[in-house]
């Protein structure tokens, strides 16, 4: 058996990454493949209650290296029990957010080193690199207004001036890494940047 | 201001290590020297957060990479939040476990890479290795005979095996660091590893 294939889906919120993530997996299941749909941080017991940590509006003071190690934590945790058996089994992988949100939200956006987040986050490089990434670009302010009031003041209070240099920071990412990544218009209609991200995945598992 | 002392106390469970932390911190107060005793992992609200997730006994299928991610976030948070500011102050720090506890569990008990756990403890390296760092040796049996029956329970499940690479792990490592490493025979006495120990870090301070 075959590995499976690991797809994964990434922007700044508010790009359009979720709905088209869920789109695809009713599709793969229509068309009879086994798949699984992921979101990060999350996924496991652990990783979800390490999830709560980062959520929790108490921790407001959180230091950035902090953040950064417990999203690493929680992504071996996902490695380990869930995306290698599935993956070793030949299921299709759908993962909402990966490594790139690490290397572009605490990398770009927080001034983390690139090299230290690739050295805490060394599973995800040996174990998974993902043989797709949709990523769904769009300018910030029309991704701010596709949200919530609620959502975007959250968003908001981190900055448009931040959000900018993780959305530049995508960008840069998706050219060094040209082979894997898929750059899509996030203005683009719902039903047509469905159909080219199917139309992408049926091709490589056809 | 000088900048403070920072003193570890490491070893493994029962080795006496957290009665000595309290004893000195108790010495240094008569003595009129402003001391912080804290522990690991913990001592800021959200690296307590971090600890329920680590001693959370659903969590038992904890990946080891995982475990050592969660102790170097609640290293970062504890180093940022309160050991540096406190440092910065004069303080004197006492913490009951710290990095080496992470050498020595993580890299010489479970056989992760030593130079990865350097890598994701980055912070504690470059900005606060202990000024002095007590180190309590006793034989494996000694240890566990002097731990009430539950938590022998919980420990020994562990794999004795395990708490002798632990043990002989430290003693690599207060040979590799012996500039800052004070290795104290944890079978002495309690007064008179008291004694040695204060008198030690009176002399440093006077």
């Amino acid at each position: 058996m075959s590995r499976g294939l690991f797809i994964t889906f990434e922007g700044i919120d508010g790009c359009g990454k979720s709905t088209q993530a869920r789109r695809l997996e009713r599709r793969l299941e229509e068309e009879g493949n086994a798949s699984l749909l992921l979101r990060e941080p999350g996924g496991t017991p652990i990783s979800e209650d390490i999830r709560k940590v980062l959520l929790n509006p108490d921790n407001s003071s959180m230091a950035p290296e902090n953040e950064a190690l417990l999203l690493a934590a929680s992504r071996s945790q996902l490695l380990k029990e869930v995306i290698i058996p599935h993956l070793e089994k030949g299921t299709i992988i759908l993962c909402d957010r990966y490594i790139d949100s690490t290397l572009a939200y605490q990398g770009f956006g927080r001034d983390l080193p690139q090299e230290w987040l690739r050295q805490i986050n060394r599973l995800a490089f040996e174990l998974a690199i993902p043989d797709r990434t949709f990523l769904f670009d769009l300018p910030v302010d029309v991704a701010l207004s596709r949200l919530g009031d609620r959502q975007r003041d959250r968003i908001e209070a981190t900055g448009v001036n931040f959000l900018e240099k993780v959305r530049n920071g995508f960008l840069t990412l998706a050219e060094q890494e040209s082979d894997r990544y898929i750059i899509l218009d996030g203005q683009n209609q719902i039903e047509e940047l469905e159909k080219e991200i199917s139309s992408q995945v049926l091709r490589i598992i056809s």
